[in-house]
């Protein structure tokens, strides 16, 4: 028999709860490969063939202007938007009760972890994680701050990895469990705690909360907040841009999903602020000038052609578990996706599900009604389909054949092999495919990303059909 | 039929070409565990439990204070360890050429890597990789820099990996051949050319070139140089210190093998001076008092007791290829192992044995007349052998069964299972073992890792016997 699980990391919570699932690794690798040959035809899956890899073909007809939604509902988001990422800065203490702040003490702490050598994870290191926590003292602090690089947001205050046991198919590496989420530069957080060792910072931002390496973030005191919160903002739109200031110096390298305060504009672009770190570790507001290609002022025309516009900017850009190396997770996707129209998404993706906008519950329907419910409410570009630590974006019905088309960033498929052994077909991208990827395999299940569709949620402001 | 590899990673040449070799990975993991079991016992080696991993147990009866060379000659070597650790900032310009400095596009070239994702890296990605590296207006620069944080010192301007078959014994995740070297906090360089997005570097240190993230360093002006080199100089003592201002902030944290200039000392330790980052990327000098447990003036007295005081806070800590996760692979081990006395050795182990000491070619020699030759010629504590791609330290005989014994950051022995399949039994950290590690296993050739070793070589201000 052969199961299919499509992929695993719903992308980290606030304050995530261990994600369920399990995760593709290079063994089934070896095993789908053809076991040890020289050949190496990736073990993938026939929909990136299938299905045209660029958004724009999925268009429909005369839709590519519409606006989604009306413009004062999308001004009202992006107000609202803007509110979220600032919150922190409002914050008076920590939000988060020790608890949850700590949640991967009492989750991984119950498991045997593997280290970065692939072998069990020991004792002693264990407890010195756990010390590093300083639990007992926090919350120590609240002080505002904001992250002057692109910065990674971890469970433990190590940049170490936690793997499980990497024998087993979709565990080791890449999908460390204390890889939390990538954060981009100018990500404004409350600084609630620090490590025994003063290494790592305690972070609440509007999305994630986790440990931050100390010197990628600098203080934010009352000043820099009052000069950078501008209330008229730029979203980055392209992956890998870099902010110089007036003199030409690098000050930073940011992504697509980026947000920056806007001083200035003229028909040769924008003028940004951009934090930088003092030799006191305070924030500094320095001024960039970018063109009109990398940034515009948020929000950008809620329509599906900018929409297609954008994913197709992200489309095969590799998969990364929990934002590792600056990449993106199923999840990561969306939320930086929708960043420049103003429309706000939570960092994992049942929370994107259920309060991303308007939730249908699926999951006790079959796989015919979840495929009809899907084709006759899905609002194309702008409805997620969630599934068991999985979210994509419904792109609506392939022209050619009719089936509703996911854009997903995705691990890759269960694999089940003669012998029973569980392995992966590994996509390992953002990728479009069909809601039923890898079935023409002998070793994948059918139905069974079908049958793993919990709901779909119709983004905000729009009502569903 | 049984062989045995030992390992891998040579560390890296100051510029190096490709280490040739092959690594280890889980898939020999799994092999080797009894084929997915819930059974955790690691697949090691008998030497671990056999040998007390304590190198003070070694240290013959009275040596232990003994100076391994007259302290005028350790002032000698100190006095050069220095001029090389700054001879960057004496630099005029760019002293790599071109081929070097882009070593990777050539030795990576011709190979298929593979991705962050497992997959093959395609084309494209390579062609960007290439371009980031602007080779045509290299060398660009001549700037004296200082890097303000532990960071990472890379082949091609990027945190992505590049590996090779994942299916490979002794490849795959952690064997990222992007990875060149852990810088520490406070290491002076060169930079002499920036990649094609400006957040990348290319340094040229005292011991290794490569790119670096372009926020991990500061310009060293006139005036920041002529403070930092006060002609004094502490090295740490320990792994994970943290230094921090008069005020208690957080400045940085690094480990043994960092050196920081000393302004004053007194009974409660040093006062050293710690380069920080500016708002407009320029290193200042600011000061930090340091415990004397934590550090101390350099040279430490080349004594016995001294090195295996220093090494047995190593002992046991994870093998990091290339520095991956501020870990040590073997040469870097030995390199910050000895940078507390004074004693310069270079970045990978071939060049540590060549230069490092006095070199003794052994590769002719069969198993008994190495054996023979190390006993006899080899100064406990103050000896390095080299084997293909390795290099230890060597520890004399052991007092119970008179091997001659090894310290050394090992990530595993090649194994060969009844298949003829090649895997690894992963040790994956510092450890002291016999010339024959893992011959205790049937699938571990005999010998083999006595027919690697081709030289030995004695630490400088010693003559060999």
């Amino acid at each position: 028999m052969s199961v299919f699980v499509h992929r695993m990391r719903s992308g980290t919570r606030r304050v995530a709860k261990l994600p369920v699932g399990v995760r593709a690794c290079l063994v089934a690798m070896a095993l789908l490969a053809g076991l040890g040959g020289c050949a190496v035809r990736p073990p993938g899956i026939a929909d990136l063939q299938r299905y045209p890899q660029d958004t724009s073909r999925y268009l429909q007809a005369g839709t590519a202007e519409t606006l989604l939604i009306p413009p004062e509902v999308q001004a009202r988001l992006d107000a609202r938007f803007n509110e979220r990422f600032f919150a922190p800065w409002q914050q008076k203490k920590a939000s988060i009760p020790a608890a949850e702040a700590f949640w991967g003490v009492a989750a991984f702490g119950r498991k045997q972890g593997y280290a970065e050598n692939l072998l069990p994870l020991d004792q002693a290191r264990w407890q010195q994680l756990v010390a590093a926590l300083q639990q007992e003292s926090y919350p120590s602090l609240a002080r505002p701050a904001i992250t002057v690089r692109n910065t990674t947001c971890r469970v433990f205050p190590t940049s170490r990895p936690f793997f499980y046991d990497p024998r087993q198919a979709g565990e080791g590496y890449p999908f460390d469990y204390f890889q939390n989420s990538a954060l981009w530069a100018g990500t404004p957080a409350l600084i609630t705690h620090g490590s025994a060792d003063g290494a790592w910072l305690f972070a609440e931002t509007g999305f994630v909360a986790g440990w931050l390496p100390a010197q990628d973030v600098a203080w934010a005191d009352e000043a820099f907040r009052a000069t950078y919160q501008t209330g008229s903002y730029a979203a980055l739109l392209r992956d890998e841009v870099t902010l110089r200031d007036a003199e030409d110096n690098f000050l930073t390298q940011t992504h697509l999903g980026a947000i920056f305060p806007v001083v200035a504009r003229d028909e040769a672009g924008l003028q940004l602020l951009v934090p930088v770190r003092d030799a006191n570790g305070t924030a500094q507001a320095r001024s960039a000038r970018i063109a009109p290609a990398l940034a515009a002022l948020k929000p950008l025309p809620l329509q599906p052609g900018r929409i297609s516009e954008l994913a197709n900017r992200m489309l095969g850009q590799l998969y990364g578990w929990g934002g590792l190396y600056e990449n993106r997770d199923c999840s990561a996707t969306l939320r930086d996706l929708f960043t420049p129209f103003g429309v706000w998404l939570p960092r994992n993706s049942a929370d994107q599900a259920k309060s991303g906008g308007s939730f249908q519950d699926l999951a006790k329907l079959n796989r015919t009604e979840k495929r009809d419910h899907l084709l006759q409410q899905g609002v194309p570009f702008y409805t997620l389909i969630w599934l068991k630590g999985h979210i994509g974006l419904y792109l609506g019905p392939d022209p050619a054949s009719g089936e509703p088309l996911l854009l997903h960033n995705m691990w890759g498929v269960r694999t089940t092999d003669w012998n029973g052994r569980e392995g992966r077909a590994v996509v390992g991208r953002l990728a479009i495919t069909s809601l039923r990827p890898g079935e023409e395999r002998p070793d994948v299940e059918n139905g069974r990303f079908y049958d793993r569709i919990l709901g779909m949620t119709v983004l905000p402001g729009i009502e569903a059909k």
